[in-house]
C-alpha cells in the first residue's frame, strides 16, 4: 500500500509554497490513514516555511492542525475504525518510554517527540510532513477522537491553538473565582478567553488597541485593560490570579507582573526568545510570582480538551480558505488579520 | 517607662558605624521589651548603612536577626513573660486585616510591612531601629520564641537566613526523593543545604570555585557541582527538581534552567536585581519549568522553621564578633570572608 500524495509544500525558504507529491510511509501494524478534511494554519508553519527557526529541511509540507477521517486502520489498531473522525495535532510519535511519555506528557518527551512535520520519523528516518496534504499516516497512540459535536471546521485549530492554551490554564488549575488575564487576541488569545470563561473564571483581556471591548467580550472576557494606559493598568495592581500571555514576540513582563496577586503566576506560551527587556527579580519576590512556560499538551490531554470543547461547545473562530490562497494567508497573517485562525478547505487542493 | 538605649548606628552613607544613643517608644499595651543578647549580620544591613537601596534614614541602626530575653510585658500580652528567650526577625508590624497577612503571609503585607529597621512605625510614625542595640520593643505578634534546644548565637541568622531559605522549601514541597540544588555558599546557601538534607532530598551544591566539596558536604550535600564546567553541567542537564538560588547579584539563570527536570522550579530569593543577562523563554516553555521568588517567611512559618531547627539540631554556622567590630566585619563580607554568618556578642556594647 503506497500513498502518493498531493499536498503543498515549501521548496526553500525564499519561495512560496506550491503543489507538491510525496510519497507517505507505508502503514505499519499501529498506524490509521487518514482523509485530511481541514488543517490549520499555525504562525509556525510561517516560521517553518521560512526556515526562521533554523532547521527547516526541504521540501517542507506544514500543518498540524488537522481533521479528517479514518479510511484505513493497520492490523494491531484496536482504537478507531475506517469511517472515524479524527484529528492530529503538533505530534505524531515518542519514544514511549521515557518518565514524560510514561506521564502522558509526550511534548516533554526527553527523547524528543517526533512532530507532525519537519522531523525524522524515529522509525524509518523519513522526514514527516504535515497538514497541507490529501492524507496522512499517523501511529494510533497520537490520533484523536473528534466528537461528532463539535464543528469539525473549527476544530481544526483546537489541535495546537486549542491544547496550548487550555493545558496551562488546566495545570495550574484555573476554577471559578480566580480572575484569570490574557495577553493578545489572536488565534491563542482567543482561545485563552473561551476556555477562562468556561472554567468559570473572572476574565480579562489585555490589549494594547483600543476598540476590542465588544469583541472581546463576545469572546468570553469580563473586562478589557488597555496596557499602553497607565492608569488602566495601575487599577489592576495586584489584581490576577493568573497571566495567560500568548504574545508571539519579545515585550516587557515587569508591567504585567506587577497585576498579579501574590502568588499568581504568569504564563508564557508564545514566546521562546530572550525575555527582554529583563524581568525584575524584585517583581518575583515581592509577592511569591511565579513566571513559566508551557508547551502544546500530552495526547491524553488533547483528548480531554477536545471533549470539553465538545460538553461547553467551543471552537475556534476561523476563516476558511482555498489550498492555493495559503501565500496570500501568511501575508495577512503577518499583518494580524485574521480572526482568528485560518483553516485550509482540503478538499480544494483538487483544483490548486 | 522610657528606653534610653545605646546601640550602633550609620550617621549617613558615607559614614562608619559608630556608637549611638537613642530612645525606644514607650511599651504598648501589646508590647514586649527584650534585652538583646546577640544579633546577625545580614547582608542588606550593609546595602541599608550605605543607603544601596536609596530609602535609608539616618540615624539608622541596622540588624534583624535577633535573639534575647523578655524583661517586661505589655498588660495584654498574653504569649509572653518576663524571662522568655525570645527572636525577632525582619519585620516588626503589619496591617494585620489584608489577605495576605490573614493567610499569615505578613511579608507580603499588601499595605506594606514595618521592617525591623528604617520604616516607620506605622502607630506613631517613629522610625524602627534594629538589633545593633541593648534593647529592643516589639508587638508581641512579632515575636518569636527560641526553643531551648537551639544554640542562641546559632540561632539569631535563622531569623532572616534561616527563614528566608526555609519558607520556599517548604512552600513549593521539597521532600525525600527531591533532587534540589542550592546555587552558592553564603549565609543563605549554606542554610540551604542544611534544611533540604534536613528535608530528605537529595542536595547538590552549584558552586563557581573549585575545593568546596568537603565543606558542602559536612554541610549536607551529597554532590558538588562545579558550575564553570561545562561537562559537570552537561552531566546533571534535566537533573532537578528544585534550584534554590541564594546568590545576590546578576548571574546567568540559563545554565541552570537546563539542569531542571519537566516542571523543576528555579528559585530566587538572593537577587532583586532585573533578571540579566535575559532568561530565554524557551527554557522555561520545553519542559514547563518555573521561575520564581520567595521573600523571608511569615511569623507563623518563622516560629514553625525554629522548632524545625530545635528538632533536627539546625543552627547557622556563626562567627562572633564584638560590636566595635562590626566595620571590619562589613569589609569583610564584601569580600565573601565569612563562614558564614557573622553574629554580634550585643554584651560587647557595654565596652564599645
Amino acid at each position: 500500500m503506497t500513498l502518493n500524495v498531493r499536498g503543498f509544500a515549501a521548496q526553500s525558504a525564499e519561495t512560496e509554497l506550491a503543489p507538491h507529491n510525496f510519497i507517505r510511509r507505508d502503514p505499519r501494524d499501529t498506524d490509521v490513514v487518514i482523509d485530511i478534511k481541514y488543517c490549520g494554519v499555525c504562525h509556525s508553519d510561517i516560521h517553518q516555511a521560512r526556515n526562521e527557526w533554523h532547521q527547516s529541511v526541504y521540501p517542507l509540507v506544514p500543518g498540524h492542525e488537522i481533521i479528517g477521517h479514518v479510511t484505513h486502520v493497520g492490523s494491531k489498531v484496536t482504537q478507531f475504525k475506517v469511517g472515524d473522525s479524527v484529528g492530529v495535532g503538533c505530534m505524531v510519535d515518542s519514544c514511549q518510554h521515557c518518565e514524560n511519555c510514561e506521564a502522558d506528557l509526550e511534548q516533554y518527551c526527553l527523547e524528543g517527540a517526533t512532530m507532525t512535520y519537519n522531523t525524522p520519523d524515529r522509525h524509518d528516518n523519513m522526514m514527516t510532513y504535515g497538514g497541507y496534504s490529501e492524507q496522512i499516516v499517523v501511529s494510533e497512540k497520537f490520533v484523536l477522537r473528534v466528537p461528532e459535536a463539535l464543528d469539525f471546521k473549527a476544530a481544526a485549530p483546537l489541535l495546537c491553538a486549542g491544547i496550548t492554551t487550555y493545558s496551562p490554564l488546566k495545570h495550574w488549575g484555573v476554577k471559578a473565582g480566580h480572575k484569570v488575564a490574557i495577553v493578545g487576541l489572536g488565534g491563542l488569545g482567543h482561545m485563552g478567553l473561551k476556555f477562562a470563561h468556561a472554567m468559570g473564571a473572572d476574565v480579562t483581556l489585555f490589549t494594547r488597541s483600543a476598540g476590542k471591548e465588544q469583541e472581546a467580550r463576545r469572546l468570553g472576557a469580563n473586562h478589557v485593560v488597555l496596557s499602553t494606559d497607565e492608569k488602566q493598568m495601575a487599577e489592576v495592581k495586584g489584581h490576577f490570579d493568573f497571566i495567560l500571555d500568548t504574545v508571539p514576540h519579545q515585550h516587557d513582563l515587569n508591567p504585567y507582573l506587577d497585576t498579579l496577586k501574590r502568588d499568581g503566576v504568569h504564563i508564557l506560551v508564545g514566546l521562546i526568545e530572550p525575555v527582554e527587556p529583563a524581568v525584575h527579580a524584585g517583581k518575583l519576590i515581592m509577592g511569591r510570582k511565579s513566571l513559566v512556560g508551557s508547551l502544546i499538551g500530552g495526547i491524553a490531554e488533547t483528548q480531554e480538551m477536545l471533549d470539553f470543547c465538545a460538553e461547553h461547545n467551543i471552537g475556534c473562530d476561523v476563516e476558511m480558505i482555498k489550498m492555493d490562497e495559503i501565500n496570500e494567508a501568511y501575508t495577512r497573517m503577518l499583518n494580524s488579520d485574521v480572526k482568528y485562525r485560518f483553516v485550509i478547505d482540503m478538499d480544494s487542493l483538487k483544483n490548486a
